[in-house]
């Protein structure tokens, strides 16, 4: 398999509106294809993936050894290194996501709606690609196949910009899917573009006319960094700041579990919980045996007055004002006692981040309020914050999570990639006649 | 009928801020109300509306009055007085506008999928209200009844923001909205607010706690001072540059009706066309006709070098390179020879705002090539961009026109007021023996 040219994958500060341009003419090019020709392309690629495990593997080694150098002059975490390694498990693994991604269901061409305004004038609104998406990530490379296969799937160019730490392996991943392509002439080079420096985002971030979509993956300090940066439209989430309420008619074993596995089965991410808020009437029954689970794991427990009084000699740390509004990240969980579900509730909407947080009760009526009334992109009765993710919600695959309320919320799959347009046909149909009053629509909805 | 105190209507600058959080507080008693509720409550103010009839006259009359001394001062245009004057018909069409948004579906709630995770882990995504939204319009005052109405129907609270030339008859229409709402204790009376000056517009902006969607409405102008300035995610739109495309196997007809009324029938508007663009193999035929029927309403042409070369002696202006980025609001039409289908397509991504274009052909494969390829919100076939519009499209109400991709394209009715929330339903269920793999989630979709 012959080698592209580097300088193909290289960017430079002036070049990025020339490489978006050149992503905007592929969009349209792949915006084209049918959903045979998208998919037949990524099985291809998914076969190239594994075929040029030496290649990645090679690309891999190199950014590991940095990293390791990194890790001993205390620059970079052993925990980042973990996440950058490549595994020929981890490329098979690669591959077999493009597959799945091949396997879901067309998000292009979807009617959304279909209505009849008049004899012969109908209108469609049906699903279409963005065009040009950038995505910014850190560190894990196995992104670049996840987001490129997302992106063709649904008809856009893509933009990456990964990690310093995993620019080899990256650079090896792009040039693999641009080999893979090859056989496919519909589908220009140009719709998967790698670019290389903090000054290639920022320059990005301008290109609002080549540019429709920015996704942002990885820290707060990211996501508020583009969007403090952008022109363009920026889809990403703010801080997980996740809660668990345990309600007065809660199952204590079900609230136990649900807890315990929000805050400890992954803490460093966006969906474990934050704060724990029990009601009051429970506290008694059910903190002691929850906070004794905790401690088993080493979570610090940081408490309000009463909870504090609930366990007098136990070392529990008093909760600040900045408790309930920090993401801790790690195994830290904020305990407060409330009187009522409106309490909850209110605590809930003051101090949470919108993303997810989960009631524990067997009150189905105290259920209802607290999912209908708490402002948050997941809102989850009996079952632990962790849920929130698009793999788990059926979604095939995540491109990124949304706090927003605009166009996404929550886990965004393949639709996020999508937006819609309108399509009118008519037979010479002119807006005069209804101005006048000599016709009339008929708004007839056909779906 | 007794006056709210207009110290309750009144903002300063320093107050924005608490009318918002108060704002916020009553989206979230609004948001609980059933449909019927909402509807009852809208039945009351448009008849509020009628029966204060006298009030809003007088208001308006004050407007009106310091409008006229504004046009013989040569500071204003009598098209905006124009726009400005409220009649009885107009306030008894304002009453029948907030009656027809009551009839219209409730857009909350609705199930937009529900995915069965796993054994008694069923996830629904159901539409719910943004929460505060602001609203920034022009001068015509029968804008604050419908969006009053669209917000209230769709559980959002509203921050209006009129033309200073209208500031007594929105205050007037407020204070009667605030008024007939008084026998419904549970809608608060903050869920509707009016903001004063240009500096409360700013300090709006900036509280990105409190307000979830900024909607400007107007002129180009005052989109994009507000994008720029803003903190809270915008919908509006650009620039209007549409454009009608003649096909060589156009019927030359339907093209001389539809390009006419694009064109003439309200030329002030964003959705009227500003370029034509003709096949060169009917140029000659088509082009004289049309030509000659657009200088007969007073449409002044600027023409491509072919244009001119058809029409020597005929005073049709040049057209420059700014012409096709133009948009005129007037009876100016730049047209275009093009070679072929593509050229077409490519000179409307060029040069297009992404609104509204139109194609006029018989030729079934090339219109699904022009709908396909062109990047816009309305892509039409055989008729006038002029449809591209809340009402026309039978979407009931119209709350503002996007050229964004993201959330709303195109015209938004009361679906571009909500978003959505995941709801998931479990009975303890932790991701623990999912991410070991004891347990693995079905995903089967139940819609």
């Amino acid at each position: 398999m012959s080698q592209p040219t580097t300088a193909s994958l290289q960017t430079s500060e002036s070049s990025v509106a020339a490489i978006a341009r050149r992503a905007r003419i592929a969009s349209r090019a792949i915006a084209k294809l049918s959903a045979e020709a998208r998919n037949e392309a990524l099985i291809a690629v998914a076969q190239a993936i594994e075929q040029s495990a030496r290649k990645i593997l090679d690309a891999n080694e190199r950014d590991c050894r940095a990293a390791e150098a990194e890790i001993a002059a205390g620059r970079m975490s052993s925990a980042m290194l973990a996440r950058l390694r490549v595994t020929e498990r981890g490329i098979a693994q690669m591959a077999a996501q493009v597959r799945e991604v091949a396997r879901l269901e067309d998000p292009l061409g979807r009617r959304l709606s279909a209505t009849e305004l008049d004899d012969g004038l109908v209108l469609y609104k049906e699903s279409c690609p963005f065009g040009v998406v950038g995505v910014i990530f850190e560190s894990r490379p196995d992104v670049v196949p996840q987001l490129a296969s997302l992106a063709l799937k649904s008809g856009n160019a893509v933009l990456l910009k990964g990690g310093v730490e995993a620019a080899h392996t990256n650079e090896a991943l792009v040039s693999i899917w641009r080999e893979g392509l090859r056989r496919f002439p519909a589908i220009p080079a140009d719709s998967i573009n790698l670019l290389q420096t903090r000054a290639d985002v920022k320059e990005m971030l301008t290109l609002d006319r080549d540019v429709d979509l920015i996704i942002p993956r990885g820290s707060y300090a990211l996501v508020q960094f583009i969007m403090e940066h952008s022109r363009i439209p920026v889809l990403g989430h703010s801080e997980g700041i996740c809660h668990v309420y345990v309600d007065r008619a809660a199952d204590l074993d079900k609230a136990i579990d649900i807890a315990y596995d929000a805050k400890v089965q992954y803490p460093a991410v966006c969906n474990a919980a934050e704060t724990l808020l029990v009601h009051e009437a429970i506290a008694g029954k059910f903190l002691p045996r929850m906070v004794a689970k905790l401690k088993g794991a080493n979570v610090e427990i940081r408490g309000d007055a009463k909870t504090l009084a609930l366990f007098p000699k136990d070392g529990i740390v008093p909760a600040t004002e900045e408790d309930w509004a920090t993401e801790y990240s790690d195994l830290i969980l904020s305990v407060k006692i409330v009187a009522d579900l409106e309490e909850a509730i209110e605590h809930v909407n003051c101090y949470g981040s919108r993303h997810t947080d989960a009631i524990v009760t067997e009150d189905a009526e105290a259920a209802r309020r607290f999912l209908d009334e708490v402002d948050a992109a997941g809102v989850f009765h009996n079952a632990s914050t962790r849920f929130a993710d698009g793999y788990r919600y059926g979604l095939g695959a995540e491109v990124g999570i949304s706090t927003s309320k605009l166009h996404a919320r929550g886990p965004m799959g393949l639709e996020g990639l999508t937006t819609y347009k309108y399509k009118l046909h008519g037979d010479g149909h002119t807006v005069g006649p209804y101005a006048k009053g000599e016709k009339k629509f008929k708004h007839r909805r056909l779906d």
